[in-house]
Protein backbone atom coordinates (compact mmCIF):
# COMPACT_ATOMS: atom_id res chain seq x y z
CA UNK A 1 0.00 0.00 0.00
CA UNK A 2 1.27 3.38 -0.87
CA UNK A 3 0.72 6.07 1.77
CA UNK A 4 1.78 9.14 0.59
CA UNK A 5 4.06 11.48 3.07
CA UNK A 6 2.20 14.46 3.53
CA UNK A 7 4.68 16.20 5.90
CA UNK A 8 8.06 15.07 4.53
CA UNK A 9 9.92 17.29 2.65
CA UNK A 10 9.87 16.55 -1.48
CA UNK A 11 13.03 16.10 -3.53
CA UNK A 12 14.50 19.12 -5.53
CA UNK A 13 12.66 18.78 -8.46
CA UNK A 14 9.62 17.56 -7.38
CA UNK A 15 6.11 19.53 -7.13
CA UNK A 16 3.55 18.47 -4.57
CA UNK A 17 0.62 18.87 -6.63
CA UNK A 18 -3.02 19.23 -4.25
CA UNK A 19 -6.33 17.98 -5.81
CA UNK A 20 -9.66 17.47 -5.84
CA UNK A 21 -11.67 15.46 -8.41
CA UNK A 22 -14.53 18.03 -7.62
CA UNK A 23 -12.56 21.15 -8.72
CA UNK A 24 -12.77 22.41 -11.87
CA UNK A 25 -9.39 24.07 -11.87
CA UNK A 26 -8.28 21.20 -10.40
CA UNK A 27 -9.72 19.38 -14.19
CA UNK A 28 -6.95 21.97 -16.13
CA UNK A 29 -3.96 21.27 -13.76
CA UNK A 30 -4.92 17.07 -14.01
CA UNK A 31 -5.00 17.19 -17.64
CA UNK A 32 -1.62 19.28 -18.19
CA UNK A 33 0.70 18.10 -15.40
CA UNK A 34 2.45 15.58 -16.57
CA UNK A 35 2.77 17.01 -19.67
CA UNK A 36 4.28 20.23 -18.13
CA UNK A 37 6.53 18.32 -15.29
CA UNK A 38 8.25 16.67 -18.06
CA UNK A 39 9.03 18.90 -20.47
CA UNK A 40 10.71 20.42 -17.30
CA UNK A 41 12.32 17.16 -16.13
CA UNK A 42 10.17 17.57 -12.73
CA UNK A 43 8.82 14.71 -11.01
CA UNK A 44 4.86 15.00 -9.68
CA UNK A 45 3.80 13.85 -6.00
CA UNK A 46 -0.19 13.61 -6.98
CA UNK A 47 -1.70 14.36 -3.24
CA UNK A 48 -5.35 13.90 -3.42
CA UNK A 49 -7.49 15.57 -0.43
CA UNK A 50 -11.32 16.36 0.22
CA UNK A 51 -11.68 19.57 -0.51
CA UNK A 52 -14.98 20.30 0.90
CA UNK A 53 -13.33 19.31 4.00
CA UNK A 54 -11.53 22.57 4.15
CA UNK A 55 -14.14 24.53 2.83
CA UNK A 56 -15.92 23.65 5.80
CA UNK A 57 -13.48 24.76 7.96
CA UNK A 58 -13.80 27.84 6.76
CA UNK A 59 -17.98 27.64 7.37
CA UNK A 60 -18.56 26.72 3.82
CA UNK A 61 -21.08 24.38 2.87
CA UNK A 62 -19.97 24.15 -0.44
CA UNK A 63 -18.00 25.45 -3.21
CA UNK A 64 -17.28 29.52 -3.49
CA UNK A 65 -18.19 29.21 -7.01
CA UNK A 66 -21.87 28.00 -5.59
CA UNK A 67 -21.62 30.59 -2.84
CA UNK A 68 -20.93 33.39 -4.75
CA UNK A 69 -23.01 32.95 -8.08
CA UNK A 70 -21.90 36.50 -9.43
CA UNK A 71 -18.59 34.60 -9.39
CA UNK A 72 -19.58 31.34 -10.26
CA UNK A 73 -21.40 32.75 -13.18
CA UNK A 74 -17.84 34.07 -14.04
CA UNK A 75 -16.43 31.19 -13.28
CA UNK A 76 -17.95 28.43 -16.46
CA UNK A 77 -17.40 31.15 -19.08
CA UNK A 78 -13.42 31.25 -17.91
CA UNK A 79 -13.35 27.98 -18.03
CA UNK A 80 -14.24 27.60 -22.01
CA UNK A 81 -12.11 29.81 -22.14
CA UNK A 82 -8.99 27.97 -20.65
CA UNK A 83 -9.75 25.04 -21.99
CA UNK A 84 -9.87 26.46 -25.34
CA UNK A 85 -6.12 28.06 -24.93
CA UNK A 86 -5.06 24.52 -23.09
CA UNK A 87 -6.48 22.15 -26.16
CA UNK A 88 -8.38 20.33 -23.40
CA UNK A 89 -12.04 19.28 -24.24
CA UNK A 90 -14.74 20.70 -21.72
CA UNK A 91 -18.47 20.32 -20.67
CA UNK A 92 -20.29 22.69 -17.90
CA UNK A 93 -21.20 19.36 -15.17
CA UNK A 94 -25.09 19.68 -14.75
CA UNK A 95 -23.85 18.94 -11.03
CA UNK A 96 -20.91 21.17 -9.42
CA UNK A 97 -19.29 20.49 -7.19
CA UNK A 98 -19.73 16.89 -7.53
CA UNK A 99 -19.04 13.70 -4.90
CA UNK A 100 -15.90 12.56 -5.51
CA UNK A 101 -14.95 10.26 -2.30
CA UNK A 102 -13.96 6.82 -4.57
CA UNK A 103 -11.75 7.82 -6.30
CA UNK A 104 -10.21 10.17 -4.29
CA UNK A 105 -9.24 7.23 -2.31
CA UNK A 106 -8.26 4.91 -4.89
CA UNK A 107 -5.74 7.98 -6.28
CA UNK A 108 -4.51 8.54 -2.69
CA UNK A 109 -4.04 4.36 -2.38
CA UNK A 110 -2.20 4.88 -6.17
CA UNK A 111 -0.91 7.98 -6.28
CA UNK A 112 2.66 6.50 -6.08
CA UNK A 113 1.90 3.62 -8.51
CA UNK A 114 2.28 4.37 -12.58
CA UNK A 115 -1.29 4.54 -13.29
CA UNK A 116 -1.77 7.71 -10.97
CA UNK A 117 -2.12 9.93 -14.06
CA UNK A 118 -3.85 8.15 -16.08
CA UNK A 119 -6.59 7.40 -13.53
CA UNK A 120 -6.84 10.60 -12.74
CA UNK A 121 -7.28 12.36 -15.80
CA UNK A 122 -9.90 9.59 -16.61
CA UNK A 123 -11.53 10.60 -13.53
CA UNK A 124 -11.29 14.29 -14.15
CA UNK A 125 -12.52 13.56 -17.80
CA UNK A 126 -15.67 11.72 -16.70
CA UNK A 127 -16.56 14.65 -14.45
CA UNK A 128 -15.55 17.66 -16.91
CA UNK A 129 -16.32 16.29 -20.63
CA UNK A 130 -18.48 12.84 -19.96
CA UNK A 131 -20.57 14.63 -17.00
CA UNK A 132 -20.73 11.50 -15.32
CA UNK A 133 -21.01 10.66 -11.93
CA UNK A 134 -18.03 9.63 -10.40
CA UNK A 135 -18.75 8.53 -6.95
CA UNK A 136 -20.31 5.45 -9.24
CA UNK A 137 -18.32 2.13 -7.90
CA UNK A 138 -19.12 0.54 -11.10
CA UNK A 139 -17.83 3.66 -12.92
CA UNK A 140 -14.38 3.70 -11.45
CA UNK A 141 -14.18 0.36 -11.79
CA UNK A 142 -14.50 0.43 -15.15
CA UNK A 143 -11.60 3.17 -15.33
CA UNK A 144 -9.64 0.96 -13.44
CA UNK A 145 -10.21 -2.07 -15.20
CA UNK A 146 -9.66 0.21 -18.96
CA UNK A 147 -6.11 1.07 -17.43
CA UNK A 148 -5.28 -2.62 -17.65
CA UNK A 149 -5.66 -3.44 -13.77
CA UNK A 150 -7.66 -5.60 -11.25
CA UNK A 151 -9.97 -3.24 -10.36
CA UNK A 152 -11.91 -5.44 -7.09
CA UNK A 153 -8.46 -5.30 -5.24
CA UNK A 154 -7.76 -1.95 -5.55
CA UNK A 155 -10.99 -0.66 -4.72
CA UNK A 156 -11.20 -2.83 -1.68
CA UNK A 157 -7.93 -1.36 -0.44
CA UNK A 158 -9.01 2.25 -0.97
CA UNK A 159 -11.70 1.33 0.81
CA UNK A 160 -10.34 -0.27 3.90
CA UNK A 161 -9.77 1.84 7.37
CA UNK A 162 -6.00 2.85 6.65
CA UNK A 163 -6.73 4.71 3.17
CA UNK A 164 -9.28 6.34 4.25
CA UNK A 165 -7.49 7.43 7.20
CA UNK A 166 -4.53 8.37 4.86
CA UNK A 167 -6.99 10.82 2.81
CA UNK A 168 -8.24 12.40 5.80
CA UNK A 169 -4.47 13.13 7.16
CA UNK A 170 -3.42 14.32 4.16
CA UNK A 171 -6.32 16.68 4.11
CA UNK A 172 -5.22 17.89 7.54
CA UNK A 173 -1.55 17.88 6.15
CA UNK A 174 -3.01 20.59 3.52
CA UNK A 175 -4.30 22.66 6.11
CA UNK A 176 -1.55 22.97 8.09
CA UNK A 177 0.54 24.08 5.23
CA UNK A 178 -1.85 26.85 4.28
CA UNK A 179 -3.68 25.32 1.53
CA UNK A 180 -6.52 26.59 1.30
CA UNK A 181 -8.17 25.69 -2.25
CA UNK A 182 -7.24 23.22 -5.04
CA UNK A 183 -5.30 22.78 -6.92
CA UNK A 184 -2.15 24.07 -5.17
CA UNK A 185 1.20 22.76 -5.37
CA UNK A 186 4.06 23.25 -3.35
CA UNK A 187 7.59 23.62 -4.44
CA UNK A 188 10.64 23.56 -1.66
CA UNK A 189 8.12 24.50 1.20
CA UNK A 190 6.21 26.98 -1.34
CA UNK A 191 2.26 27.07 -1.77
CA UNK A 192 1.40 28.06 -5.59
CA UNK A 193 -2.07 28.11 -5.70
CA UNK A 194 -4.26 27.45 -8.90
CA UNK A 195 -3.86 26.15 -11.92
CA UNK A 196 -2.83 29.03 -13.23
CA UNK A 197 0.00 29.08 -11.42
CA UNK A 198 1.17 25.89 -12.26
CA UNK A 199 3.89 26.85 -15.01
CA UNK A 200 5.55 29.02 -12.00
CA UNK A 201 5.70 25.90 -9.60
CA UNK A 202 7.58 24.01 -12.58
CA UNK A 203 10.02 26.81 -13.36
CA UNK A 204 10.52 26.94 -9.98
CA UNK A 205 11.12 23.11 -9.72
CA UNK A 206 13.50 23.02 -12.68
CA UNK A 207 15.47 26.15 -11.32
CA UNK A 208 16.15 24.27 -7.86
CA UNK A 209 17.78 21.33 -10.38
CA UNK A 210 19.90 23.21 -12.21
CA UNK B 1 -14.39 66.57 -17.85
CA UNK B 2 -14.29 63.38 -19.41
CA UNK B 3 -17.17 60.99 -18.08
CA UNK B 4 -16.30 57.25 -19.21
CA UNK B 5 -19.22 55.76 -20.64
CA UNK B 6 -18.94 52.75 -18.89
CA UNK B 7 -21.94 51.28 -20.34
CA UNK B 8 -21.50 51.65 -23.78
CA UNK B 9 -19.88 49.28 -25.91
CA UNK B 10 -15.87 49.61 -26.64
CA UNK B 11 -14.41 49.62 -29.92
CA UNK B 12 -12.86 46.23 -31.47
CA UNK B 13 -8.74 46.31 -30.02
CA UNK B 14 -10.54 48.30 -26.89
CA UNK B 15 -9.42 46.83 -23.18
CA UNK B 16 -11.52 48.37 -20.29
CA UNK B 17 -9.63 48.36 -17.34
CA UNK B 18 -11.72 48.28 -14.18
CA UNK B 19 -9.39 48.48 -10.99
CA UNK B 20 -8.90 50.14 -7.46
CA UNK B 21 -6.08 51.36 -6.27
CA UNK B 22 -6.85 49.53 -2.67
CA UNK B 23 -6.20 46.38 -4.64
CA UNK B 24 -2.45 44.73 -4.64
CA UNK B 25 -3.18 42.74 -7.73
CA UNK B 26 -4.63 45.66 -9.57
CA UNK B 27 -1.26 47.29 -8.59
CA UNK B 28 0.21 44.35 -10.94
CA UNK B 29 -2.16 45.23 -13.96
CA UNK B 30 -1.79 49.23 -13.48
CA UNK B 31 2.28 48.58 -14.00
CA UNK B 32 2.16 46.39 -16.86
CA UNK B 33 -0.97 47.43 -18.97
CA UNK B 34 0.30 49.94 -21.13
CA UNK B 35 3.56 48.37 -22.61
CA UNK B 36 1.36 45.01 -23.38
CA UNK B 37 -1.41 46.65 -24.69
CA UNK B 38 0.87 48.52 -27.25
CA UNK B 39 2.62 45.39 -27.99
CA UNK B 40 -0.50 44.26 -29.17
CA UNK B 41 -1.58 47.34 -30.92
CA UNK B 42 -4.68 47.74 -28.42
CA UNK B 43 -6.64 50.38 -26.61
CA UNK B 44 -6.72 51.24 -22.61
CA UNK B 45 -10.07 52.38 -21.34
CA UNK B 46 -9.19 53.13 -17.65
CA UNK B 47 -12.01 52.36 -15.45
CA UNK B 48 -11.47 53.46 -11.80
CA UNK B 49 -14.03 51.53 -9.32
CA UNK B 50 -14.56 51.67 -5.74
CA UNK B 51 -14.42 47.67 -5.41
CA UNK B 52 -14.81 48.22 -1.37
CA UNK B 53 -18.34 48.94 -2.42
CA UNK B 54 -18.73 45.74 -4.73
CA UNK B 55 -17.03 43.64 -1.29
CA UNK B 56 -19.95 45.27 0.87
CA UNK B 57 -22.37 44.44 -1.49
CA UNK B 58 -21.41 40.66 -0.96
CA UNK B 59 -21.90 41.71 3.08
CA UNK B 60 -18.10 41.92 3.47
CA UNK B 61 -17.18 45.08 5.14
CA UNK B 62 -13.25 44.80 3.90
CA UNK B 63 -11.06 42.65 1.63
CA UNK B 64 -11.06 39.08 1.18
CA UNK B 65 -7.28 38.82 2.13
CA UNK B 66 -8.07 40.25 5.35
CA UNK B 67 -11.31 38.40 6.29
CA UNK B 68 -9.52 35.19 5.08
CA UNK B 69 -6.32 35.11 7.15
CA UNK B 70 -5.20 32.08 5.16
CA UNK B 71 -5.95 33.16 1.99
CA UNK B 72 -4.31 36.57 2.79
CA UNK B 73 -0.91 34.71 4.14
CA UNK B 74 -0.68 33.05 0.69
CA UNK B 75 -1.26 36.40 -1.18
CA UNK B 76 1.67 38.36 0.46
CA UNK B 77 3.92 35.42 -0.78
CA UNK B 78 2.62 35.59 -3.95
CA UNK B 79 2.67 39.06 -4.27
CA UNK B 80 6.41 38.35 -3.85
CA UNK B 81 6.64 36.05 -6.75
CA UNK B 82 4.69 38.12 -8.85
CA UNK B 83 6.43 41.11 -8.44
CA UNK B 84 10.08 39.23 -8.80
CA UNK B 85 8.36 37.70 -12.29
CA UNK B 86 7.66 41.00 -13.68
CA UNK B 87 10.44 43.07 -12.40
CA UNK B 88 8.43 45.26 -10.70
CA UNK B 89 9.25 46.79 -7.12
CA UNK B 90 7.33 45.49 -4.07
CA UNK B 91 7.05 46.80 -0.45
CA UNK B 92 4.39 44.73 1.45
CA UNK B 93 1.79 47.46 2.82
CA UNK B 94 1.86 47.91 6.36
CA UNK B 95 -1.88 49.08 5.76
CA UNK B 96 -3.79 47.45 3.68
CA UNK B 97 -6.42 47.69 2.12
CA UNK B 98 -5.60 51.41 1.75
CA UNK B 99 -8.53 54.15 1.52
CA UNK B 100 -7.82 55.50 -2.23
CA UNK B 101 -11.30 57.60 -2.62
CA UNK B 102 -9.17 60.69 -3.57
CA UNK B 103 -7.03 59.35 -6.27
CA UNK B 104 -9.75 57.07 -7.62
CA UNK B 105 -11.61 60.41 -8.03
CA UNK B 106 -9.07 61.61 -9.70
CA UNK B 107 -8.57 58.61 -11.97
CA UNK B 108 -12.26 58.68 -12.85
CA UNK B 109 -11.73 62.41 -13.75
CA UNK B 110 -8.58 62.10 -15.76
CA UNK B 111 -9.67 58.48 -17.33
CA UNK B 112 -9.62 60.07 -21.12
CA UNK B 113 -6.45 62.76 -20.67
CA UNK B 114 -3.05 61.75 -21.58
CA UNK B 115 -1.22 61.68 -18.33
CA UNK B 116 -3.86 58.71 -16.59
CA UNK B 117 -1.32 56.16 -17.26
CA UNK B 118 1.11 57.51 -15.38
CA UNK B 119 -0.79 59.13 -12.92
CA UNK B 120 -2.06 55.50 -11.79
CA UNK B 121 1.28 53.91 -12.04
CA UNK B 122 2.14 56.77 -9.66
CA UNK B 123 -0.45 56.16 -7.47
CA UNK B 124 0.23 52.22 -7.36
CA UNK B 125 3.52 52.62 -6.79
CA UNK B 126 3.37 55.39 -3.52
CA UNK B 127 0.87 52.57 -2.08
CA UNK B 128 2.49 49.32 -2.65
CA UNK B 129 6.65 50.21 -2.91
CA UNK B 130 6.95 53.59 -1.03
CA UNK B 131 3.82 51.80 1.56
CA UNK B 132 2.53 55.85 1.45
CA UNK B 133 -1.18 56.81 2.51
CA UNK B 134 -2.48 57.53 -1.07
CA UNK B 135 -5.69 59.53 0.36
CA UNK B 136 -3.36 62.83 1.57
CA UNK B 137 -4.31 65.38 -0.46
CA UNK B 138 -0.99 67.67 -0.95
CA UNK B 139 0.74 63.88 -1.86
CA UNK B 140 -1.90 63.66 -4.73
CA UNK B 141 -1.40 66.88 -5.86
CA UNK B 142 2.66 66.61 -5.62
CA UNK B 143 2.03 63.36 -7.93
CA UNK B 144 -0.25 65.77 -10.73
CA UNK B 145 2.25 68.19 -10.37
CA UNK B 146 5.27 66.02 -11.08
CA UNK B 147 3.66 65.21 -14.19
CA UNK B 148 3.82 68.55 -15.53
CA UNK B 149 0.06 69.78 -14.67
CA UNK B 150 -1.79 71.58 -12.52
CA UNK B 151 -3.25 70.35 -9.68
CA UNK B 152 -5.36 72.46 -7.91
CA UNK B 153 -8.26 72.68 -10.72
CA UNK B 154 -7.81 68.92 -10.99
CA UNK B 155 -8.26 68.32 -7.32
CA UNK B 156 -10.86 70.47 -7.17
CA UNK B 157 -13.18 69.08 -10.33
CA UNK B 158 -12.32 65.26 -9.09
CA UNK B 159 -14.32 66.76 -6.00
CA UNK B 160 -16.84 67.91 -7.64
CA UNK B 161 -20.41 66.17 -7.19
CA UNK B 162 -20.37 65.42 -10.94
CA UNK B 163 -17.63 63.51 -10.77
CA UNK B 164 -18.19 62.21 -7.14
CA UNK B 165 -21.31 60.39 -9.02
CA UNK B 166 -19.73 59.38 -12.09
CA UNK B 167 -17.24 57.27 -9.82
CA UNK B 168 -19.92 55.90 -8.46
CA UNK B 169 -22.01 55.01 -11.50
CA UNK B 170 -18.88 53.09 -13.01
CA UNK B 171 -18.59 51.36 -9.79
CA UNK B 172 -22.44 50.21 -10.36
CA UNK B 173 -22.15 49.85 -13.92
CA UNK B 174 -19.38 47.16 -12.86
CA UNK B 175 -21.71 45.46 -10.74
CA UNK B 176 -23.92 45.43 -13.32
CA UNK B 177 -21.76 43.82 -15.90
CA UNK B 178 -20.58 40.80 -13.74
CA UNK B 179 -17.58 42.18 -12.29
CA UNK B 180 -16.75 41.14 -8.73
CA UNK B 181 -12.90 41.92 -8.14
CA UNK B 182 -10.42 43.69 -9.60
CA UNK B 183 -8.14 44.09 -11.49
CA UNK B 184 -11.24 42.92 -14.00
CA UNK B 185 -10.48 43.42 -18.19
CA UNK B 186 -13.29 43.31 -20.63
CA UNK B 187 -13.18 42.46 -24.24
CA UNK B 188 -16.27 42.45 -26.30
CA UNK B 189 -18.46 42.47 -23.79
CA UNK B 190 -16.50 39.43 -21.96
CA UNK B 191 -14.97 39.38 -18.31
CA UNK B 192 -11.67 38.42 -17.75
CA UNK B 193 -10.46 38.65 -14.05
CA UNK B 194 -7.39 39.18 -12.19
CA UNK B 195 -4.40 40.04 -13.61
CA UNK B 196 -3.39 36.27 -14.36
CA UNK B 197 -5.88 37.10 -17.67
CA UNK B 198 -4.37 40.50 -18.26
CA UNK B 199 -2.45 38.80 -21.20
CA UNK B 200 -5.50 36.69 -22.66
CA UNK B 201 -7.31 39.40 -22.45
CA UNK B 202 -5.10 41.84 -24.37
CA UNK B 203 -4.33 38.75 -26.69
CA UNK B 204 -8.42 38.75 -27.72
CA UNK B 205 -8.02 42.89 -28.00
CA UNK B 206 -5.42 42.11 -30.97
CA UNK B 207 -7.27 38.81 -32.35
CA UNK B 208 -10.69 41.31 -32.82
CA UNK B 209 -8.25 43.59 -34.91
CA UNK B 210 -7.26 41.39 -37.20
Amino acid sequence: MNMPNATGAAAPGTVEFWFDFASNYSYLSIMRIEAEAARRGANVVWRPILLGAIFRSFGWNTSPFVLQPIKGAYVWKDMVRQCRKYGLEWTPPSRFPRSALLPLRVACFGAEQPWIGAFCKRIATLNFVDDQDIEDTDRVAQVLTNLGLSAAPIIAQALGDANKLALRRQTEAARTLGIFGAPSFVVDGEIYWGDDRLDDALDRCAELCR
